[in-house]
């Protein structure tokens, strides 16, 4: 894991929830992503070496919406940029940890991402994300 | 707001859950710390420029406990680091952001720490801090 890449937070309106932000980190959301496989509305604000990614759901059966109607809205994951995704999930793999999807997929922010299953995790869904493009 | 300072992690056994972290981020914690007016005993990860805060409650009527008694274990807090923690309090205040103590208080990681009430950060919860002594 080299650093935390971002903090999703699962909201249920992503224009009140980008106002809001943009007041609390004193600068606005500088990117806005529909990721349609997951149903979700997206936009990212840059903290230092991190982002914090908003995600309201596109469609009342996405993850987000679920979330959402079980927790309220608030912090959804934790996503940890990786060099070598294919590499840390046999390494996490092994190390007893529950991946949910075997074969990364497209995420936001041009990503190859995957996904801890948070009962392996203390509670906490853990994203592995790798850079789709290294040369840029 | 300077960058993410730390992400705090509410578990139940500080003991299997360092273990269990330091599998998955590959690096041991590197410190522990009891806060006796929090009712914590903490635990803390480097990652990248931030920190993975793990916590475990002290006493039952800590609000660790209670937070775990209603959510189960997950992120409990994003903390961010502020240069001037006096100011970001009138300017959070300013811009209607709930602040749960006005006088910040000493936290964990020799801090003064405030926190944000959730119900004013989309179910968040926010916390401030200041590094207590500039010059070490």
């Amino acid at each position: 894991m080299n650093k935390v890449e971002h903090i999703g937070i699962a909201v249920k309106n992503l224009e009140s929830s980008n106002e809001l932000f943009a007041k609390l980190l004193g600068s606005p959301s500088y990117k806005t992503e529909e990721v349609e496989s997951e149903g979700v509305k997206t936009s990212f604000f840059k903290v230092g070496e991190n982002k914090i990614e908003l995600l309201e759901a596109l469609k009342v059966d996405s993850p987000i919406a679920k979330f959402i109607e079980k927790n309220g809205e608030g912090v959804h994951h934790i996503a940890f940029d990786v060099e070598d995704i294919e590499k840390e999930i046999k390494r996490l793999k092994a190390e007893g940890f529950t991946v949910l999807n075997d074969i990364p997929k497209k995420g936001a922010d041009n990503k190859l991402v995957v996904f801890l299953h948070p009962k392996s995790t203390n509670g906490v869904l853990i994203e592995l994300c790798q850079e789709m493009n290294f040369k840029e």
